[in-house]
């Protein structure tokens, strides 16, 4: 952990996988790392298989169906443990955010052979990890202090950093599924981590375009666009010193928004100490008018693109938040249907300099 | 529309909407087009702009958001006319399939100039068309008679040729979202089309890989992939003479099918009477399949895909039906999140080998 004012502290679960405590105070010692009781899960097979038609890797893990499913909360895995004859996967302790290896995992260190088939197979290398925001079940990401959030930052960097320097990883992607209308499955706040072994689709399609607009122009594709944004004004959300949040001008979802720094910083492992503390301010934001749009907790993927962990050095990278609202409008989903998932073409039925003026009106409070 | 023993009537709506009529038997003179009552849609904008990190257009039309929302049974715009005062999209009448514009189109001919912006904008245009495949409210596509079922391909095959004619059009896109887990707002059998003016993503991407395919083996891929999966038989629900169904060894939702003729026939509009009978059998026989399984309406996104409509010849092209389900298990619906929309990576919790079982052991009977 290279920032200064953050502590972290490793341990083992009695399965093997990685137990790690993150604060904003030093860790206090004596600390034993648990899981919950029960059976462990079945063997996992977790594999990759080509799809020829889309040219990319589908994963497949077996065992995942029977994951946990939106338990009581007396049975909250993420909450930490209060009675020893009822361990959860987190220990009590005076730790503010924590991360650990999923039980259920898609991608896993040392995956062994895919079964031979028809399609071109591999193993389902990488990590899937979890990230518990705040040992508080009713908190949330927007509701934590800003240095708080600041720490949940340092740590999908301290992640990426680890993660990323492993061979088999080429992709460490830090993300949220927030709400039940996208499908999770755990209240408690908490995101994830995958690492993949590949670059996936989606931001490899982005950092080559990112990539061409840099060859062709010497300018940062992101860094232009936040340009242009701030040039136009009408979709802001956020301007800081450092950091900006906006709805881009070709929002796909009702209420998307992107945060990212000002300046192009590749993956959040480089992120300066400013940087950071405006892009927790920043987030913070944003989060804030989600959850005040319609006085309750707003669902949302958030997914953090930055530069792959593949060893080079991606100066067309910008590290960047894009958040994909699961409501189109007040108690109406957006449901991705023929155009989106079977043409990929997102049908957006408002302008964003409509629906940005619905998100600019919630006034918000950063501390 | 050129293929024997199917006929077609064109008319046109007072408010200037095309609307189409087609029936295995002649269609009865006299019947005049309706459409609902009450105030036209609000002016539309229509219009795309330039997703610049995605390469892709994304389509806006703010009027959409008023459209017709789960109308009670006596208001279904889709179901014939029964009073001439409280008239539908339909009038009363001895069709089998109706086609007509969409009251509410996100894609239409001769848009007009969309608003300047800080990212590059283009007419939306193209054409929306809704199908309704049946004039029964109760019925569904894996219902109808198998010539029925035939009809409705041969609708698609004149829908594909004639809006496919027009200069702004470059690619025919038919599909179905079936239930309210989808986001389907009208509960009648329907489907639509989507005329784009370009080739979309995900056919493009599928396209793009079938020509390097071709060029590299001189092999159709879709036509190679049907032959590996033949050949290893475990994942078939149907096999024909003409046409085949089964769920692809890198299926990337827990219930997905694919229909497709045998040899590669690029298009719906070159394909024979046999293949259209055979495919026929196979589509009803996954829809059987699909509707048997849990006993109940299994809710689907159908993808056609086909060539480009943009004059070239597209031998790699094998034009094909993806069925997307909704659920990945019984009572369990499959969330599209953080990886699958945000990385691009699809993870499945079970296996194509042993999901398929399932729909095998679903009896049908075609007649």
């Amino acid at each position: 952990m290279t920032a200064p004012g953050f502590f972290k502290r490793t341990l083992t679960k009695p399965d093997g996988r990685l137990l790690l405590l993150y604060g904003r105070q030093p860790i206090m010692d004596g600390l034993v790392a648990t899981q919950p009781l029960g059976d462990a899960p079945a063997p996992a097979n977790p594999h990759l298989r080509w799809h020829p038609l889309r040219g990319e890797w589908v994963a497949y893990a077996g065992h995942r169906q029977n994951r946990t499913f939106l338990p009581p909360p007396e049975f909250n895995p993420l909450a930490p443990t209060q009675h020893a004859n009822n361990p959860t996967e987190l220990p009590a302790g005076n730790y503010d955010v924590a991360v650990f290896e999923n039980r259920f995992p898609a991608l896993v260190a040392g995956a062994h052979d895919p079964p031979a088939g028809v399609v071109d197979t591999r193993p389902a290398q990488g990590a899937c990890e979890v990230v518990v925001f705040t040992r508080d079940p009713s908190s949330s990401l927007g509701k934590l202090p800003l240095d708080h959030l600041e720490l949940v930052l340092e740590v999908w960097a301290d992640r990426t950093a680890e993660l990323g320097a492993r061979d088999d990883v080429k992709y460490v992607f830090p993300f949220e599924n927030r709400g039940v209308e996208v499908g999770v499955t755990l209240q408690h706040p908490h995101g994830q981590i995958y690492a993949y072994p590949f670059v996936p689709p989606i931001p490899a399609l982005e950092l080559e375009l990112q990539k061409q607009h840099l060859q062709s122009t010497g300018r940062g594709l992101l860094h232009d666009v936040i340009n242009n944004e701030l040039r136009d004004s009408r979709r802001l959300l956020y301007r800081g010193a450092e950091a900006v949040a906006f709805m881009p001008a070709f929002a796909r979802y009702g209420y998307e928004v992107w945060v990212a720094p000002l300046q192009a910083v590749p993956s959040l492992t480089l992120l300066s100490a400013a940087q950071r503390r405006d892009l927790a301010r920043a987030l913070k934001t944003v989060l804030l008018k989600f959850d005040g749009l319609w006085q309750r907790p707003f669902p949302y993927i958030m997914a953090i693109h930055q530069a792959p962990s593949d060893g080079e050095e991606h100066l067309e990278a910008h590290v960047h938040f894009e958040f994909y609202p699961a409501f189109r409008m007040q108690n109406r989903l957006k449901y991705l249907a023929g155009s989106e998932m079977g043409a990929g073409v997102f049908m957006a039925d408002s302008v964003p300099e409509d629906k940005v003026k619905e998100l600019q009106a919630v006034e918000v409070r950063l501390e």
